[in-house]
């Protein structure tokens, strides 16, 4: 088991998060993947916080989407986060753990279940919605259920990804100033460096 | 050669466009793009419009960046593009023609002088300032030229990209509807499937 110090770029995370809260998309960003057959894929998510007091980013998304199977393929991803307030940019890649309901780990299951209750009652109703990406029956709206027991515990489809990062690449647009942070294991102890580059 | 006729996607594209147009940001997409070592890898880039009366999607970028040496080894690419006033999301992918001086296609130089020419006198100067991603010499702020003749041609780190979309799904997350768009080449005149997607 590693010890983990709070990583320098995460404060400047948190400083974005904040500084461009009054945005409702202050909190997604863009997700690449590769797809089984070798192709990139980038989609929007959104941002469920970090697990606990780590680096560590949390994501909710459906376990009937592309992007599981990439993962599951190859478990690699890059976001690419644009706070359009600040003019910053993250890019932090990673190594992501995708947990659905089959996972073997009683904690990681737990971890999932307080994803699921930390998540709207609304976004919890998506997930019992149909397939994602398959085609559309009719000319009818889709069909969603209207309600959900609250105190029901998380659906089949529903998987938390988290994203382990160890490249950050900060970009600030206003100060035209850089930085890439990475992270470097030694006698188990994570430490991260980070470096002045040029924009 | 083949005909071309106007994306089904495209007329989407120019609305949601035109619907956002009062925002700085609308303009800004991410690209994913994958490193000759196999890794997901994404940042926010402009879009420099279509080329032409194309559905090809034209990016000015800097030469000495990542993304060229991942393009030269893999031309594949997925754009992900959200609009933040209309909630809508494109996801295009397609094949990147990367365009730089040493082009040997003379219609292809003339579309990257094009380019230079109609990106403005300050974003010009960019690609006249230290090589991106290597480390900063010093504390002092990044030198760059303060000014360069309006009527020079591009400079040698000047790089046009060029991506033909094959794929591009559109979702908004307003009326709840995706639709999946399709490449077709037949007898050498392409066509556009559409298809109703479930979110």
């Amino acid at each position: 088991m590693c010890t983990t110090t709070t990583a320098p770029w995460k404060q400047l995370l948190l400083n974005s998060l904040h500084s461009n809260s009054n945005l409702r998309h202050s909190s997604y960003f863009q997700l690449a993947t590769i797809t089984p057959n070798g192709m990139p894929a980038n989609r929007t998510v959104v941002f469920r916080g970090f697990e606990n007091e780590t680096n560590k980013i949390q994501i909710n998304t459906d376990c009937r989407t592309h992007k599981i199977e990439d993962l599951k393929h190859w478990p690699f991803a890059e976001i690419c986060w644009y706070f359009t307030d600040s003019w910053e940019q993250f890019r932090i890649s990673g190594l992501v753990d995708v947990i659905d309901g089959s996972n073997p780990d009683s904690l990681k299951l737990q971890q999932r279940e307080k994803a699921w209750f930390d998540s709207s009652p609304k976004s919890r109703l998506q997930y019992l919605g149909p397939d994602p990406g398959l085609p559309s029956l009719g000319d009818q709206p889709v069909q969603v259920p209207s309600s959900l027991d609250p105190a029901a515990g998380p659906v089949a489809a529903f998987c938390l990804l988290v994203l382990d990062p160890h490249e950050v690449d900060y970009l600030n647009l206003k100060s035209n100033e850089r930085i890439c942070f990475s992270r470097m294991i030694a006698n188990e102890v994570i430490s991260w460096n980070s470096e002045k580059v040029n924009p």
